[in-house]
């Protein structure tokens, strides 16, 4: 093939995930390889210590795949454009991951990922790997807070693998890491907004439809329906929109607490947007005595050419506020 | 207002240009602060030191006023979307990054910033701040190279701001900050190629035409003429285009030749792609005997919405290589 619907520039669209992957690998220098079917471990894991193992579908770039690195996850298990890895690559990855203290699973909160990824444990641990499992579930807008095990992971995921990457590496114990990932999940919160859907890339189709005088609120990345459409509005009118949802949940967030904001671009929302929406965000913030430890604004989340935002807020304590401050350097994240 | 052609997430179609800018001096958390009218400046800059200042027009973000930081610019002087800043905003930056060591300017080549920034620089200049010029023209399929006057600024400033910021970082006189900022242009070369526009912020109209089946090779990031259009194709066919056309200029790369490789996307162009792009490069890169001594994969330099990438190589000595490998931080480029 030589073109398709929606103008990407690929191979084959049946291949878009190895061939994202190889690219990948070669992005990350020599730091990272390439483990069995679609795998990819950083070379250089400190020696007997738990290991912190994401992982999800392709096309969503620079995560999670993107999230490896130092002072970020150990590996990640791949799967193709919009699918869970299957088994036997979360098994590869597992195996890759460990030296001896066990492997964290951190992954979005999607049946499938759930599935592939508790299949793949139970291999691992018939081979004596332990393995345990912290579901990312900041999607607000997905389920309420009495039914968060129907949550989607989101945006919110960045900040969960940064917290949970310091810990995996710092801490000696699985038990250590996983509280602490659990815990950076636990304060983490996240809602988004789409404008326009992105397209898949096996068939040049929309991910979904949505109106052009609407914008769809508190939808999942995927296009997965939110709390309903809003009438397209102004940036000033958008943001309280997103913040009251948020403060709104059940995550206590009180004059004086110390947050992480994240502004997320699902793709092809523009940076100027983004900045715009976090000029009217932020007085109303500072309103409610919040105080922006660290903002980040970028696409990190996406869902190839998909336009719409997300805001995710994380809660630090003194200790996640310790662990964000460490340095981080990955292909979708870095920090000093 | 409430909505858009384009369906922008944004306030005033006519104050985006200072609307992001409030939201980009919130992005830096108190480590850079607004000057005057529209500049950003750096709070901790070193004393006694010479002062590199970039800057161009809004709407490409996060450049360049998202290119300010540790080992990064220290200032930018903002103009409107897609326009350069005027002289008074060249000014008032000057003045700020000042620090008794002359100010070094640094940015595209295009005609509106060139004047404004030479009118800036007189101004300067009867206040008694020495002012220095280096233009970035990267661009290759621009202008020839006997005609390098004329070659546009492209992707190539990423590379080129991080290492004159590493050198502003760290040399004492304006001559040697000059003299490293001309050599890292001089090792830069980029070729863009464009599928599809971004659109006007202030219109909703698109930025240029482009048929559905073909892509425009060459193309500058507003929708300046390149060297032709071609049929849509592969990203394999794709990448050893671009790289021919950063072969066949006038810097030399040999075998053995240690290089930056940088893939960026336009806007739109999503990661997936730029993945595809960097495996199919990679081993032309490689076959020609070039170490890519580090890869940056990422949407920096943008117009809007704009679909398209751009390939940039800078070539490193060993000066550069070590400025390069000194620790960055800005909203735009982050390294360990």
């Amino acid at each position: 093939m030589s073109t398709n619907a929606s103008k990407k520039i690929i191979n084959n669209p049946l291949t878009c995930a190895d061939d994202l992957f190889d690219g990948l690998v070669i992005a990350y220098d020599g730091k990272a390889r390439r483990v069995g079917k679609r795998s990819i471990v950083m070379n250089d894991l400190r020696p007997d210590a738990p290991a912190l193992l994401v992982g999800g579908g392709a096309g969503h770039e620079p995560i999670y795949h993107g999230l490896i690195g130092k002072g970020m996850a150990d590996g990640a298990a791949v799967g193709e454009i919009f699918a869970a890895p299957p088994p036997d690559i979360v098994l590869e990855a597992t195996q890759a991951v460990s030296r001896g203290k066990g492997v964290l699973y951190l992954y979005g909160n999607y049946a499938g990922d759930v599935m592939n990824f508790d299949i793949g444990g139970e291999l691992a641990a018939d081979e004596g790997i332990e393995v345990r499992t912290v579901i990312i579930n900041d999607d607000v807008c997905s389920a309420p807070p009495t039914e968060k095990g129907k949550r989607r992971g989101v945006a919110g995921l960045v900040p969960i693998v940064k917290l949970a990457g310091a810990a995996a590496a710092t801490v000696d114990t699985l038990d250590e890491l996983v509280r602490i990932a659990q815990k950076a999940n636990d304060m983490t919160r996240s809602v988004g907004v789409s404008t326009k859907p992105g397209s898949i890339p096996a068939t040049g189709a929309a991910t979904f439809e949505l109106a052009d005088d609407v914008i769809g609120l508190g939808m999942g990345i995927h296009g997965e329906k939110g709390v309903g459409l809003i009438p397209m509005c102004t940036a000033d009118e958008l943001a309280p929109k997103i913040l009251d949802l948020l403060f709104a949940d059940d995550l206590e967030l009180n004059a004086g607490d110390e947050i992480v904001f994240f502004v997320n671009s699902l793709g092809s929302t523009h940076m100027m947007e983004l900045l715009i929406l976090l000029r009217a965000a932020k007085p109303i913030l500072d309103a409610r005595g919040l105080k922006v430890h660290q903002t980040i604004v970028d696409n990190i989340v996406t869902c190839q050419e998909m336009a719409g935002v997300s805001f995710s807020i994380t809660k630090l304590d003194a200790e996640l506020k310790a662990l964000w401050d460490m340095p981080c350097e990955s292909v979708g994240y870095t920090k000093l």
